[in-house]
């Protein structure tokens, strides 16, 4: 896991330079995190009000990260995330990494379920959608590639939260109790419950009534020294396939990847990859 | 296309702050852009090497890094692309919104083909390929997803090359030609009938020996206003399928893409994707 605070190193070097200087990098990643799904292309106005700084900083800002080709301005002088990201985060060791080792085995599952694939990852208290392979007549699902998902309430989730440390899970546990109660608050005993039964069988089936009635199916996928490094999932639309007939597919093609993934070291792989 | 110094507005608001703070951004984008397909994970040490900066700056902004996400650090203390960049490098449109529309068409051509299918777009001289679905049994291809590929010498980059403004083309194709000749230095009058021939026949096909004998087919994808937006192509071993007869296929599922591209606006696609 990423730790905020770095032991085993030089303490802070603080006061050497000043504060301005590292603020800029805080100040740069909250004009990127002003862009979402609904909001993919943002003026210097919406910028500037999404983000609460100074036009001026913004705009500076905004420039430099053009510069770095982190933004791209476009003929309407709008701006939007610039692919020099996605060129960096392909790199992402527990992402894009992940995914290489998974493609080709969700490729089968896909030709199989003809439905939804999913490759997600714990990041914190919720799940990361790494990758979704979806027919085209499939029904929508809530998810897309780069977004989050809530750990308690789907297949991958519970996948994910079942196989965290034993103190992190409860520390997220004691994080969902504490929200404010509503229809939908999880019951902790019966989710105590359900991730001990996802431990032991070694898989996760969910069924949710929206957008439309569906199962989820997901099985853990493990790498060297059997460390959790990400759930795999089916989802099907509930009633025209029976979920008990796919549970194999899904946990045996969880395993086909997990051995891919203890097999040999990923973060060397050289750029000319053999899949 | 992103413009590095964007027309109409304000002049730079240099020398109201310290050169410094905005230097650390770029300071940062040079920690990120240390890690390559071969860098995946890196010490404080490497980081130092490949950057060139001093120990304490490089400690002191990958730390920051890890803080906002875009790094991680790993139990053995080196540091990796964190998920954060992941997520915001979803939100990129001429990326992953070009993906999500591309992608179920994209499943299409690769049942019938079950080799590779790739999707890239044009970033100034190269192209980035944003897609690639591959069979588990399909002989290796050259690029990764996030990876760069030439213009001038694979499928997808003639078609990308070929509508690119002209311009725009004509600068490529002299810093093509500007290259250090070596044994592979493309004949421009040669690659201006090709590119010519791509334009007239709205595709591109590229037959090459190495790693494995192998052609590629091409296609535009074309957004509103017949913008050219990227390209689909289809990598097969050569001599088993007629590439005459795969032509077609590129051709009609990429004007598929390029009709649901012109359709709507995507930028402000809902969260809850419909496919």
């Amino acid at each position: 896991m990423a730790q905020a605070v770095p032991p085993g190193e030089p303490a802070p070097l603080r006061g050497r330079r000043p504060a301005q200087g590292d603020a800029v990098v805080d100040r740069a990643f909250t004009i990127l995190g002003a862009f979402d799904p609904t909001h993919r292309v943002l003026s210097l106005a919406e910028l500037t009000r999404r983000t609460g700084m100074p036009r001026s900083t913004t705009l500076r800002l905004a420039r430099k990260l053009v510069g770095t080709g982190a933004l791209e301005r476009r003929d309407d002088g709008r701006y939007a995330i610039g692919l020099r990201l996605l060129e960096i985060a392909s790199l992402a060791l527990r992402g894009h990494g992940l995914r290489a080792v998974a493609m080709p085995f969700m490729e089968d599952l896909f030709h199989i379920t003809r439905q939804h694939v999913l490759l997600a990852v714990r990041d914190g208290d919720e799940a990361l959608l790494v990758e979704r392979l979806s027919a085209h007549d499939a029904d929508p699902v809530l998810y897309r590639v780069g977004g989050r998902m809530p750990l308690h309430s789907t297949g991958a989730g519970l996948v994910l939260l079942a196989g965290a440390p034993p103190a992190e899970q409860e520390r997220i546990l004691q994080g969902i109790s504490a929200r404010p109660a509503g229809a939908q608050a999880p019951d902790l005993t019966e989710l105590r419950r359900t991730l001990a039964d996802v431990r032991r069988g070694g898989f996760a089936t969910v069924t949710l009534g929206t957008p439309w009635p569906r199962i989820s199916v997901a099985a853990p996928l493990l790498g060297p020294g059997d460390t959790l490094c990400g759930a795999l999932s089916v989802v099907l639309p509930s009633g025209t396939v029976d979920h008990r007939a796919m549970t194999p597919a899904v946990r045996t093609c969880a395993r086909a990847i997990s051995r891919e993934l203890s097999s040999g070291p990923r973060e060397d792989a050289p750029d000319h990859e053999r899949r």
